[in-house]
């Protein structure tokens, strides 16, 4: 199986990752953290088991070795995670309680961070075994444990994006009328893998009407002249995403596509534009939104103007109205606004951008035009 | 994508599988059900959208029409699920507070089962906006609500067990030794998608001293001459379960391997016959630790005996010691005894196992025999 995290820095960067993320929850007011397999788990100690019924832990509390609890049969693979070494590693058996086993390690009435994707199950289970605690989502408490994206990181989320370019202008050279949009996204999966992605996310294509469905996926509808495409894709090279959307024409737009295409990617521009230190991310939402609405068409962009990206495709931070986190250097998100008209046709362009110390930085730079394809 | 649930059963099949789940809860003294992307959402609607941060939430209620809750944007894809008609759909869009939108239909003080792999994050935002509701795993309040199948579920398990034995009956004619555990993976994984899966879920070789890890993935050690070597591999096949094990050996075993395998061998059977209905779940595990306590290897049975697979690889019922539940026709679970010499080698042998009226029936009916392959 392609490895879908990636944490190959070595296990000195990541036992400093971790007394970062466990300095970060005491800075918070937390006891400690509590992390379960997942993007977090990967980011934090290369170990990257399945997520099942069995409990896998890792407790991270500030000054104190992390503590790793994992089904007894798993060990020899938890053993051999690049962050083995900084771990102290149990394993537990079934039919013992490992909610009990970790309990004693919890202070009795602490406040702590959990992985937003553990699931209830265990949740459930650590709220009966340790009544006086009280636990928070990672995306609520520590919004920024994995937000902000050092070099090494940006540089793969640059390659990965260059990746996808590539496939991008691959795929405008194929024909699309009379091929189903099936069709096309297995082109778009083959082409990020030919380019380097280790895995495929979504290969969204949305033709005609269902270019006004945001989250169309791709199905058997044929690809006809005067189509408007959405194409949406991405997945992971080395360990970090990529997604970008850029919408195209079947043959020649008419006048009305062609200016709902320029709200969108003008939209697009002044969000991009607003990217810098210190501003909240509401305003880059804000910042896209004004422009749609200006023209028009506010009400036909309904989702949010974007969302971070690393070692997953969809994390924090949210570019959304209500999130007044303000960026920092090294995050890393997509720009995605759009518009969209039922039952006749949609427009989405979006790029990854970092946040640099002197604005934003594009990690996708292909023609953010409405290209007109055969 | 290949379909990874499956629910083509036709919507009156599902919306009475929802009046039955809200009846089943109901009759366990709770208030409802709150269903989230996974398993059970599939099994219940046949919608099967992505798990992520923004909520998609069914809840069910006895008496009640039930209320699925989507994001605003996949709204359109939730309405062409095959048990749609039979749910009222509400869009919730990026910006408004969806566990507030839902918190007016909840009993403000009844017990409520949630999916077990409910993200953390959902959970604790529905105990912030539902203060007086208390939530409980499935697996722990209604352990059997997709537990028991029906006489189309078995046959579709059936059907992917045939499909994992074909897979067995085609690998141990190819060569293993001078091989990488990884290529014999990779080919077990095709022969099973020859076979008719849709997806692959593990593909476990484990040679050599690799085969003392119950959970050794596979790498690229190469297989030699002497090798005990455990396959276990399954998937998913029009959207049931598979999961099968056989340890062969690479050339003639020594009398202990033979004897090791002949311990797992009857451990299997004899737990296979302690198979009726009414029989506890902790009796099965006990018929086969029985068997290998007696042999002197019970310190080297170090995993419960079984799992219950459906829609899932992985599901109640648990044959473990503490699982008082008693098997009821319909169940379908895996017995698969191991031993496992830490440094030298390991035997397991599993079979998908039906519990009927008059025992068990075996859905894997390939030679449980210790095989000599080249």
């Amino acid at each position: 199986m392609p490895d879908p995290y990636g944490a190959p820095e070595g296990s000195m960067v990541l036992a400093a990752r971790m007394e970062r993320a466990a300095v970060s929850a005491a800075e918070a007011g937390l006891a400690g953290l509590l992390v379960t397999p997942g993007p977090d788990l990967t980011w934090l100690t290369g170990y990257r088991p399945h997520t099942t019924e069995r409990l896998t832990a890792l407790l991270l509390v500030s000054g104190r070795r992390p503590q790793l609890l994992v089904p007894a049969l798993e060990a020899p693979d938890a053993e051999r995670a690049p962050g083995a070494h900084a771990l102290t590693i149990t394993g537990w058996t079934d039919g013992q309680d490992p909610y009990a086993a970790l309990a004693p390690l919890f202070d009795p009435r602490g406040r702590y961070g959990i992985s937003d994707s553990a699931w209830a199950l265990h949740l459930l289970a650590f709220q009966r075994a340790c009544p006086g605690v009280s636990f928070g989502a990672f995306t609520e408490l520590l919004p920024m444990l994995r937000a902000v994206k050092d070099a090494y990181e940006v540089e793969r989320l640059a390659a990965a994006g260059a990746a996808a370019d590539a496939a991008y202008e691959d795929i405008v050279s194929l024909r699309f009328a009379g091929r189903r949009e099936k069709d096309v996204a297995a082109d778009l999966a083959r082409l990020l893998r030919e380019h380097g992605h280790s895995r495929v996310d979504f290969t969204v294509v949305g033709a005609g009407a269902h270019s006004a469905n945001p989250h169309h996926d791709a199905g058997d509808q044929v690809i006809e002249n005067g189509d408007m495409v959405v194409m949406d894709f991405g997945g992971l090279m080395d360990g970090y995403g990529s997604d970008t959307t850029r919408t195209v024409h079947v043959g020649e737009p008419t006048a009305e596509e062609r200016k709902v295409h320029d709200v969108v990617r003008e939209a697009q521009q002044v969000a991009f534009e607003a990217v810098r230190p210190g501003v909240a991310c509401q305003e880059i939402d804000r910042a896209a939104r004004k422009v749609i609405r200006a023209a028009g068409y506010g009400e036909y962009f309904i989702h949010r103007t974007g969302h971070g990206i690393g070692v997953t495709t969809h994390e924090p931070p949210y570019l959304v109205e209500g999130e007044h986190l303000p960026l920092r250097p090294g995050m890393s998100f997509s720009i995605e606004p759009g518009i969209y008209l039922p039952g006749r046709f949609g427009v989405r362009v979006e790029d990854i951008v970092v946040c640099t110390e002197s604005g934003g930085r594009r990690l996708n730079n292909t023609d953010r035009g409405l290209l007109v394809v055969s």
